[in-house]
């Protein structure tokens, strides 16, 4: 059992909002991108693979976020609905936005890059009036991604969300995925990745992202200080990521928690860190404890390092505990 | 006596943050402006004007604020100066940014307007970074602009001055000094002026500002829910101003107040909301009743809407104590 | 007489295009503009300085550019067609632009300065669609200015304006009147400047101006090669002004003709170059010999810098005389 | 033989100025966009296809343009070395600025289109300092390339390269390649299509192309009239393509020569005009008669229709030669 108290009689189970783009992954990997010739073309973005990892897992699952009005809008509102996400508050831009790409170069398994192309972005056009109060206030859980916060309207689209997610009592998860390129400086940055998690329930994010939300007090480094100034706010779980040396959860109660980390056949890097967000909100909300939330969670990471993409290697709940197992029985061992 | 608790051992009374800039007064009145030939330079901007009016009253004050790396910009750094305003944290701009101006028509007392240079403005450049946490830590009150709010970085700088404000305890006022031009649209105003009176101790507005921030939600129009709202955060005393209908101060503690009216010769109506807020912060200071403190700001208005500028014409103590003593002998009726 | 053949069938004088804004000149004077105090308003913009110079020695003129929707634009307006200036091609601006403002420091007649207020101005708005060929093509003389070069779509109004000017067959007046605000670089300008002057029949600026263009070439700072390289193209004449040194007018048959200069009592050098381009056009359009033209127009120099505005202060036919007569009469000496 | 006089003491044969991007083709064709898996990477942009095309050729080519510093822009540089050509001016941008993208769709051979990703784009960065004089004098032939006019500093990169074409002699070709997107409106573009075509010595476009330049003229639609314009300026060939029904070339001497065409398996239409190009400049610099050099062309352009990409497929002199031979023995017939 965990201390998030989910409101049952809400009709979904989670919404995200934020980033919806297309990954353009490298087929011939192992190599710098200049010699790649070809790519595949995935749904992308850290909030859309967290929802797609949840419906996966069965959720009742939705999204609110804007897309282009082009080929590759229309390709990820498909996906979404093939993935039984509800799209009724994706909205489609009519200015002329552009889809986000990410190029992805995966010259060896530790040594992955993007290159991203955010420009006039679709999705950072979401403006506040375009987000439904009604649809906010009938899910048990609302994801908000950093990266939305990156520009206007998106950010007050953002804000008004934690708003309407507030009043209406959702458990509330900030997944930081801080991305330096659209943003103008750090100090921005970190103004308002502050303004958003002093009204989450659930944060994650790595050290480094911790830190850099810190840059204008004196500490820190210190993952139990960090974790402690939030639950002064409305906190209940921290979760701050270590890269390969696994996770901490600090939880209000002044526990911590480690989560178990499984091997992997690992391709690259990307996607880890939302397919854990996707397994670890899964658990929470099953009312499972806090580690076990976090082992499956790292099950499901290793589940989509192991492969080529990230949205579309999202994991079932068989396929993670039947990843589990294997582990156990010592099937599956590191690359 | 009010609720306020000053903390005494401050050296500072009063700093403001936000908007400097230059007022360019018709000097022939009472026609429009296309028949104006020639203009007199005055110090302008809410919170300048309110800074200068502490000042006249004898408090300790400061300003954080940039301004332009021209003539403008050192005859505002140098007018502060002469009224005994601290200007350590006044920061020069060096990117080519220009003083704002404000040129004034007075068509008639109560036929005012106002035509604005806002482009590039050297204000809204502030910088978070240029925000000094010591200078911050010394003053008692702290007030924000919300016209600093209207664009980034000073957005940003607003908001770390809130954090800083809080962190060492000063009282907080906002004064929310709506003005359309620089915004967006009105959603994004609204959504950071919440943002931003959640961490205030003092509001101050108009019926319309309140409105425009209460935009996304279903009532209002009702002052007392309007004032209630913001005790559920910060708020310790909310002033809903109803233009010449007076003004009503509501307290946490479920009270409110009405502040007195003094007569005025008329010449026109800027200045009168930034004398208002000078005189009432200056009694809140000095422990004085929310009503005496009401009165107090009352006449300071009065003062400054018979005469030609804002900033140059507010009162010292002695002077409002002395328009209150004519007013109630009768040697002052209005025009 | 001069080798220009102006087109007599044709019902207008003389048209400009570009710059329309607003000086405000310090009343109090010989100090720094932070010591001055008040302001006086007048009609400003090198182009309609000019346009009012020819309107006052009795020419029929007429203004193509863009004015701010607001009390600034209206005076501009108000005043060319007080001083029989046709006004019936300057568009006024629906989008916010703002008229571009000068404030002048007049610290010695030698030391002057000015102050500009140039974003978002609203004569660079003006766009081709804008331009009426007919207008156009009515007129013997029309005279762009280089500053109406700056931005789009102002830029491309202009060139659009001598393509109409060449198709009906009027003399093309191009002053160069650089101001480096506004401008990306000195290379973007050079290329403009350079596709501009090819297609004018006569071309004023400095030495310093022409330099500027030429800094794609090897040479020069020889004033013959200058011209020279304009007799290619379309030019007649060239004049290349040398400051207090007077001005050397070149033209097509080889010959060069130096100007005389009168003396006067110097407030500030503001608008020498204004009027003299009115008065040496205004010779030219008479058939008056080269330097005969040169004359006037450095008379009506000399009466401009005697006095504190430019646009007001552009003299009449008879002024212009009468100060060449009390000059030669020794009644006027420099200051 | 055609009127052209290339200067053979001119080291290279050929230099073209403008866009670098990149082209990714679907691979799975015939279908929308929306339901393509892979897109295969390849060097894309209308003056890089064509230099690509005289490269292929034979010809001693070159390239003056501006490269994203990332896996896009070196790959750009590597592919075109390979080429076998001069890439000494082609310039890296440090300012983050991205390679431009094209995303093709292939309905059906008749139902092209394409996706553009052209925000913040390395080649229109290109700046007139960047822009190596002796370069450019190096050269027989110079081709602008109307896209890079779409925005500065590109834009001034690209007059100042037609003044160094012109002052060092060479054969200045200007291949219209009108794409709306990047530019502000359609009278932008035609001032300064205008203004370069001026300087030109043959120019190439389509009908709409041609069309659009004259929108501030009466007539036109007449090719005769279109063409007789530009040789009272430099030209001395002007092209006028109608799709698939030929092109029409006219010349100074009041010639018109219609070219053959070819048939072709068709894949898509793109790349058909680049390839044309390249074959018909081929051909004039080999001294050929016009119509000639337009079968040659048309030959070309036959084959890269045929073929999956543009650049890639680029034909060597050998291979045009085989396509027209199977034509006419009826080998190849249209699908």
């Amino acid at each position: 059992m965990n201390a998030l108290k989910f409101n049952e009689t809400k009709s979904m189970d989670f919404i995200a909002i934020g980033r919806l783009c297309i990954d353009l992954n490298a087929n011939e990997i192992n190599r710098p991108m200049e010699e790649t010739m070809t790519f595949t073309k995935y749904v992308g973005g850290s909030p859309a693979n967290i929802t797609i990892g949840m419906a996966r897992m069965g959720m009742k699952a939705g999204f609110i976020g804007k897309v282009a009005n082009d080929q590759m809008g229309r390709f990820i509102v498909d996906y979404l609905q093939k993935n039984q996400i509800d799209t009724s508050n994706v909205v489609t831009d009519q200015t002329g936005a552009l889809t986000g790409l990410a190029f992805t170069e995966i010259k060896s398994p530790t040594d992955c890059s993007i290159l991203m192309y955010r420009e006039n972005a679709a999705d950072l056009k979401l403006a506040p009036s375009e987000v439904l109060e009604e649809y906010v206030a009938q899910s048990k859980v609302v994801l908000i991604s950093g990266t939305a916060l990156a520009q206007s309207p998106s950010r007050e689209a953002v804000f008004l969300t934690l708003d309407y997610a507030r009043k209406h009592g959702a458990i509330i998860v900030f997944d930081i995925d801080y991305r330096p390129y659209t943003w103008t400086s750090r100090e921005e940055t970190a103004v308002y990745y502050n303004l958003a998690a002093e009204k989450c329930d659930v944060i994650i994010g790595t050290r480094e992202e911790f830190d850099m939300m810190e840059r204008f007090e004196g500490n820190v480094t210190n993952d139990g200080a960090t974790a402690g100034k939030w639950f002064d706010y409305q906190a209940q779980i921290v979760v701050i990521k270590h890269g390969k040396d696994g996770s901490i959860a600090y939880t209000k109660d002044g526990e911590s928690h480690k989560g178990a980390i499984f091997p992997a056949k690992v391709i690259k890097t990307f996607g880890a860190g939302d397919s854990y967000a996707a397994g670890f909100l899964y658990g929470l909300m099953q009312g499972w404890e806090i580690s076990e939330s976090m082992a499956f969670g790292g099950a499901a990471a290793s589940i989509v390092i192991s492969s080529h993409s990230c949205s579309d290697a999202m994991p079932t709940v068989d396929q993670v505990k039947t990843y589990i197992d294997r582990c156990n029985n010592g099937e599956i061992v590191s690359s």
